[in-house]
């Protein structure tokens, strides 16, 4: 039996919300916060602490940032109630938004100027794998950043990656979105292509997953299209985002990444077709209609 | 116990050898040709028929064709020496080249037109599985001509997949191959992508085959890249021919495929450095040569 630790969880979104139920569930005293106010009363409902982060900050043990990207992350943490300030010495801020190696590592450097520990941790596996407490995270940071946060790292994941000094789990998180993003897109390249040489989604979803093209995105996203089901597990727009932060960080290492670009502007194009808030599966949109094709689904 | 069949298998390349040798092993009487006299001795020493194609094929239940493209498939059946005009009424030519559906199609009627069934077979799994009779088949064509093909699908086959009218495998394949493609284009994308921000190849395979970034291309060809080994499993060759067959469907139906068109690029420009005979995960060499890094195994 180990000690309840003080954790705060910025952000309750899809991600930040599993995560913060599986640090309750380890028999931690959880706050949980975010701009929105109806997650918070219902993570208060479901066991969460009351009262506001400010008031608590200086007792907690671990904040874990679970927001949309580097802009929240910086304000969060130092924005002008940044929490950053208020954490005693000692604790632990656990970084899991999708960033820029050199944004978590000046991250880092002013954490570790409040005395913090800092850990450089995206995440991977969704709203689900989050909910149960089975996320994998591409973690880098000091040994003892490591320590203090274990009990919010064994709560949430099943699988946390040690990867080195802070930014390479950035990095590792890059590599991760950049395939992930690619595969979706070629997953609805190749399912839209298929259904104008007569195969259609069932077809393919039953043969190609037994065949050297598939791909954990397309066995993940590839139902989603055959039964035109858009609900949006992970967001059309969380594309533009993450391979726009990919493209960002290879143009300054002077990467050519064409495939990475190819994939940007189909995403880029479901958003610009309004289909930004739903499931990333409907990138296949772009291709149906740029082809004149019916989806399953449409009418 | 069923009677054994007589096979002859045209083309003993990496996949038509295990294939000629599965049906050997099945118990069949096979014949293997090939424009090679080695693979033909070797074949032989091993246990196939002696004697010349156009000697016995008057007598073939069965010819498997498993040469490179379009053009070889026609010039086995149909060219000066052709077979299809020597096989008797009721036998089978099963066809497994990477083809367009419509040249699957042309090549049934023709073969129709001599009292022969056809069977548009295009195969998956790599000369491993091919080996061991543990072929993923993408097949279409009439029920006859499956039933007559059948001691040699058994044979070859773990998968056999009925897709409906000749075409319909063509299709399929193309289908797969797109992805196949890309996938490996997208592994050595990130993997060299990753390598500038510090991520090394041993760790990309130590973590992104547990993320939601993988696909079996990067399981099967990742670690190529990362022991430096580009002994030729499969060709980067095969690429520029099989996405190009791919991009010239997808033009005659009007399908705008940007990630296959990228991908096709990489490997022309691998084939273009001289890497055409080396393993297809070569093409990271495209990525490492354009952002002047050094891939394991360089000096």
């Amino acid at each position: 039996m180990t000690t309840a630790a003080k954790i705060a969880v910025i952000g309750l979104g899809a991600m930040g919300y599993g995560m913060a139920k599986s640090c309750l569930r380890a028999g931690h005293e959880v706050w949980g916060t975010d701009i929105s106010p109806d997650p918070v009363e219902r993570f208060r409902a479901e066991g969460g602490q009351p009262g506001d982060l400010k008031d608590v900050a200086e007792t907690l043990d671990i904040v874990v940032v679970s927001v949309l990207n580097a802009d929240q992350t910086s304000a969060v943490l130092f924005g002008p109630s940044g929490v950053a300030r208020m954490m005693k010495e000692g604790s632990v801020v656990i970084a899991c938004a999708t960033v820029a190696p050199d944004f978590a590592r000046d991250m880092a450097s002013r954490c570790n100027d409040c005395g913090l520990h800092y850990l450089d941790a995206p995440i991977s596996g969704g709203a689900a794998k989050s909910a149960k407490g089975q996320l994998s995270i591409m973690a880098a940071g000091s040994e003892k950043a490591f320590e203090v946060a274990s009990p919010a790292l064994d709560a949430m994941a099943e699988n946390v990656f040690r990867l080195g000094e802070v930014g390479a789990g950035s990095a590792m998180k890059a590599v991760n979105q950049l395939l992930a993003g690619v595969h979706i897109a070629a997953l609805a390249e190749a399912m839209t292509f298929g259904m104008t040489q007569g195969v259609s989604p069932e077809k393919f979803l039953e043969v190609i997953p037994q065949c050297a093209g598939t791909s954990w995105m397309l066995e993940n996203r590839g139902p989603h299209i055959a039964a035109g089901d858009y609900t949006p597990l992970s967001q059309v727009n969380i594309w533009p985002k993450d391979l726009g932060i990919v493209l960002d960080i290879a143009r300054d290492a002077k990467f050519s990444a064409p495939l990475t670009a190819a994939a940007l502007q189909q995403f880029l194009a479901a958003a610009g077709m309004g289909l930004g808030g739903e499931d990333d599966a409907a990138v296949a949109k772009v291709y149906a209609r740029n082809a004149s094709l019916d989806l399953p689904g449409d009418d």
